[in-house]
């Protein structure tokens, strides 16, 4: 369910393994259907739309969260297979029910509070002079995200759903670990990464993350053990935040995910392939980086928007060793367009090659000291 | 033109880079049609659909040689842009022609003899106790070549194609380069692989060729020579054999080429990416193999043919670190249906292990002896 870039990525691995897929998309010119035969344009969030295509799937499963969970778990229950099941999915969807959830696992994570609505917030801040309030369902990609200061308060738009806030954290370093589980419980976990975020949005991937081999070896621990509470099966994406050496679990997915787009080139198997492993009960894939290093970054339509398409020629010049994954989406200003992958000695030469390629591609390029 | 195994995996490459293909297919179970959304069915053979095929593309790109290659010279002289052109194409859609081509350019091939007819074969053989007699045109994947020992004659078909003869050889080692050429003349060279043909049918491909240094830069100057000699836009694929020391060119293909599979999962860029961006005029990607060596296994369907998607526990349960690529294609004795590709330190590991992952799917084992 879904036909984005995550949806066409799942396609170009699928194609290798010979294993049919069908999408259900929210429109004739998402970003898999145009490069896939087989899709039926739907709601994900329409009780008929959801029975109709889980019909005509031996399996279904999902690029997204933003499905009738209530519908899901009925199609579930009369026999669809769902992997991950609707209840899985339903502990990602909702921030609140995924850090009550981890949370009661023992699992560590930030500190929060929760609220109802957005008039509630004010009170809810009482010392953290700095925090950041989500909605707990229905955001994506930095969208639903305020930052909120002691000096400016956003309006943060009451749409029903209750919010999650937490302090602003003096944060080490943002990670982010794929596991992948089967539906037996085996589980493969990929070398953790560091990721950079700005304004909420995921803008660079390094592999492997420049940390203490003990916080590496927590890491890939606290993810394994996260896809087994969740009962996940498929990628299980967990964002980790490093506060003061210790680390605590922020976000969860499960499906693939931003954070691993650097498998595709840098790893023996990709998440994509994994995850159609996993979902097809089929052993899972070596995880290993076939690199040193490697860096992904996002291609983000910047102000005005530029189509990479038109600017192939001058990136692909800039690093002949480049990989550039172009998504056939409009580019829009802050929309996700695409992404570039380089592997090199360090993560940090990787990085530096791979925005260099973004640029000369016309993607939105942040102020250096975002970059440091 | 070509909707098979090699247009399959040219449409994997085509969704990264944003780039939209359409296939002229022989039929609507094609293997590269079962995967992609824009394909007509018709025959390259068939002035009228070469030219209703054409109008719809702004650049024609093959995946096989047979074409009417007289129609596609006239498009391509009313403006049709085809890559390579028909001239390119002719050259090595006849093998005669293209010994001929290649020999006038000084370029060392084997020797050879050439008759109108299967009839006049017999004096042809004069001095050459073992002979390997090729159909000129409409010959593939081992159809079309014929072995002639002293003691048994085969019957050759008359397809009214004219026949090339050659002596057997003592060939001390089968190599294969691929080349690929932009429209400007500018050509990257992957490293030769060595291949295992049996009964003129490639089953197995290591790389890097474990030969001389010497050799190894002749081989890489013999195929960029070959690629300017023929005028070719893409991939140029040089076979050679290694006789007594000396390398001579045996056969070409300008179109992605079976020995250069694994530089999907063992290169930087990969020959169907770098096909692509030949023929868009987009700068050309980086060769170089990502691990120290690697080895495709063919997935021959055996006696009876066996479904390699029926066994795909078994064989990633055997090999977690192999990449497996199934073609779709309904498996029927002799037929290609699959390639395994394995990155190891060493080529002799690597095809060990390829082998394996091929036998637990069921594809077609030679003797031990073959492999030696």
């Amino acid at each position: 369910m879904g036909a984005g870039q995550l949806g066409r990525m799942l396609h170009q691995a699928s194609i290798s393994l010979g294993v049919e897929l069908c999408f259900l998309a929210a429109s004739d010119r998402d970003a898999a259907v145009q490069i896939a035969p087989n899709y039926r344009v739907g709601s994900a969030m329409e009780p008929a739309e959801l029975e109709a295509f889980s019909d005509i799937c031996s399996i279904v499963t999902f690029e997204h969260e933003v499905v009738d969970l209530e519908s899901l778990a009925k199609l579930e229950a009369a026999g669809a297979v769902l992997r991950p099941s609707a209840a899985a999915l339903g502990v990602v969807a909702d921030k609140l029910a995924m850090r009550e959830t981890v949370e009661a696992a023992g699992i560590p994570v930030p500190p929060w509070r929760s609220v109802e609505s957005p008039q509630q917030t004010a009170d809810a801040l009482v010392g953290w002079p700095q925090a950041v309030v989500k909605l707990s369902r229905g955001g994506y990609d930095g969208r639903g995200v305020y930052f909120v200061d002691a000096d400016a308060s956003p309006s943060i738009p009451n749409t029903g759903a209750p919010l999650l806030i937490e302090p602003k954290l003096d944060i080490d370093v943002e990670l982010a670990v794929i596991a992948v589980r089967a539906p037996t419980g085996d589980t493969v976990v990929y070398d953790p990464v560091a990721t950079l975020q700005i304004d909420g949005q995921c803008r660079q991937v390094t592999a492997p993350a420049v940390v203490d081999g003990q916080v590496v070896a927590a890491a890939r621990r606290l993810a394994r053990r996260v896809a087994q509470v969740v009962e996940a099966v498929g990628v299980v994406a967990v964002e980790l935040f490093l506060v003061g050496g210790e680390l605590v679990v922020n976000e969860l997915a499960v499906r693939p995910h931003n954070t691993g787009h650097h498998t595709i080139d840098a790893c023996v198997t990709s998440q994509f392939e994994n995850h159609l492993r996993a979902v097809l009960d089929l052993p899972l894939g070596e995880t290993a980086l076939t690199a040193p290093a490697a860096a992904t970054v996002n291609i983000i339509a910047g102000r005005p928007a530029v189509d990479p398409r038109d600017h192939l020629t001058e990136a692909l010049t800039v690093d002949p060793g480049a990989r550039v994954h172009l998504y056939g989406k409009e580019p829009r200003p802050d929309r996700k367009i695409g992404h570039v992958t380089v592997c090199d000695e360090t993560p940090t030469r990787a990085a530096q090659r791979a925005w260099q390629v973004v640029r000369a591609l016309g993607g939105d390029i942040p102020d250096e000291e975002m970059l440091e």
